[in-house]
């Protein structure tokens, strides 16, 4: 066994401890990551939190992995020592399903094998990214091009595929006007993501305090949702949003927003029901869907996507000690635009 | 002006009398049609009990019309007197807006004029197909093919067309797995429609006493929603669920039985707002859609391929007299599966 440094959690309400947490020995397809960077996701903080049902804790959150490959097994062929990689949201699946079959692994009929909060498949609990090192099978690591720094490269690992999938699924391209809603972690990525496709872009986030850093993310167009006349404004205007808001806000009014055959993708998943009025999908025959993450071969096209196009998250680096405020600060929208923990501080 | 004698209602909760109405002198593109059948919809009932918002009445209700042209006017060129045509849920648009220059009329952005309850370009208050004769611009006519008697021609216009359009535009096919819920006056079309487009059929219906006519109309299977092995035995198991029931349904439930990437669509328009849980369409990537009657080309493309497939309604012809009850037997789901009535007793 391996053991690697960690930052844990052991229940609902409890502030972060250091830790020690046992790593499998490698087995043949397995590659070991020296952790260099982790990101905050906001799903972090949930399942910290127990808000998406019961927990084994201790728990070490962290889905947004950037690292150096120290180790690899023996008939890994893939990856060597050395290579800069990543690892997302998931990191195993049954490989046989249809699902997997279409390289849509996030689907796997069988669940996916969570990168924490899961077991996996030798029964063993799943432990995340806010640790030194992890071992993962090779089919699981995608690979971090040359031109994207390390700290940078890991919130591409969630926030970056969760809305790169669902326009690049739905086709933002220059003939579509593309909105997203709320402009955190994912939106901003939503909003580099959009305009590198050359879509027209759209930000609408409850007030306009942003909307500099909206612009120059590459928003052509910038609303305050506090403002009703934004909805009049805008009436019957998109193609496309992205809903990146997990909360329940007035769906109907957002939907309102699209023109024929317009949908709108949830990509945030508020914990409550939503409420919607059927006649504001029949009356332009538009559609409300959702999007999961994205599979292993789409997440490393994203990554060459956002090499060549030259997007990064703007983050903020924080230490290993200050997960506990940065989960205060995400919960209270203060964060531009993602914290990254320098794994080396741990 | 030209008198048609009709049916018609003085308020939400009187019954149906005599009537004489008005229809315009024809204007150039105009063509006069005797109306022989006229279908009730469920969408009749609705408005004449005021349930979708306030009503002008005397209200003539009727959109699934099927008659005789027994004059046309001067610029007409698409009829000749003696044709048999049909008119379904609107007389007229904008013709000029984005959507009606695509042939989506029924999503024209000025608002399409209803048949019935709507107001024409003439400020006139339109009057629908209980009646004996209508006026209306020959761009919103549509031939019935002559195999298909005017009758079963009827319902045709909307619950044809309102399933037809879905189905056609979401793709059901040979290599489709299709559901109908609810199986009515739309559902009915849905199954017989979806099956000669080649797609596999599944009626899901509140229980298995129509399952032979559901075999009969084309259905490959049939399951009980009253039963709650239903949704576990088809967990993730559709392309594409048409939904026809206008009451508010478990959506949640429903999704759960579309796979990757499948669509629920709604043709039914529940009155109260639905609540769904936005990690049912998360999960597969699943949407939510809806969608109305369908453009007038669509329309005239759903009777040709009726024609050509030998699908018609199965329908109840009743007198004028019989409208009351005809409602009533709606209500409580006891018609099979469409009322018409039969103009000639008026």
């Amino acid at each position: 066994m391996i053991t690697a440094k960690a930052r844990a959690v052991d229940g609902p309400d409890k502030l972060f401890r250091s830790a020690e947490i046992k790593r499998r020995d490698l087995v043949s397809h397995d590659v070991l990551i020296e952790i260099k960077y982790a990101g905050i996701c906001h799903s972090d903080i949930h399942t910290a939190h127990g808000e998406w049902g019961p927990v084994n804790y201790p728990l070490v959150p962290g889905h947004e992995i950037a690292g150096i490959v120290t180790e690899v097994g023996s008939e890994v062929t893939k990856y060597r020592v050395g290579d800069r990689v990543g690892v997302g949201c998931m990191v195993d699946s049954c490989g046989e399903c249809e699902n997997c079959r279409k390289g849509e692994e996030q689907y796997c009929l069988k669940g996916n094998v969570p990168t924490y909060a899961g077991v996996d498949k030798y029964g063993e609990p799943t432990q995340g990214g806010y640790s030194t090192h992890i071992v993962v099978t090779e089919d699981f690591v995608v690979k971090i091009p040359d031109n994207i720094e390390l700290d940078v490269a890991a919130p591409l690992l969630c926030a970056g595929i969760t809305t790169y999938s669902p326009l690049n699924r739905w086709g933002a391209d220059p003939d579509k006007k593309v909105a997203v809603v709320g402009m955190g972690g994912l939106g901003h990525m939503a909003i580099k993501i959009a305009h590198a496709m050359g879509a027209e872009v759209t930000v609408l986030s409850q007030t306009l305090k942003k909307k500099d850093d909206g612009l120059q993310f590459g928003a052509d167009h910038y609303y305050a949702t506090s403002e009703p006349e934004t909805f009049e404004k805008l009436a019957g205007h998109f193609d496309l949003i992205i809903n990146t808001v997990s909360a329940a806000i007035d769906m109907d009014a957002y939907f309102a927003l699209l023109n024929l055959d317009g949908t709108l993708v949830n990509v945030g998943a508020p914990g409550e029901p939503l409420s919607l009025n059927v006649m504001s999908l029949i009356g332009h025959r538009r559609s409300f869907a959702g999007s999961m993450i994205g599979g292993i071969r789409e997440t490393q096209e994203m990554l060459d996507f956002c090499a060549k196009h030259n997007i990064v998250p703007k983050i903020e680096v924080i230490s290993a000690d200050q997960i506990d405020e940065a989960y205060k600060r995400v919960l209270a929208s203060d964060v531009k635009y993602r914290f990254v923990i320098d794994i080396s501080t741990m």
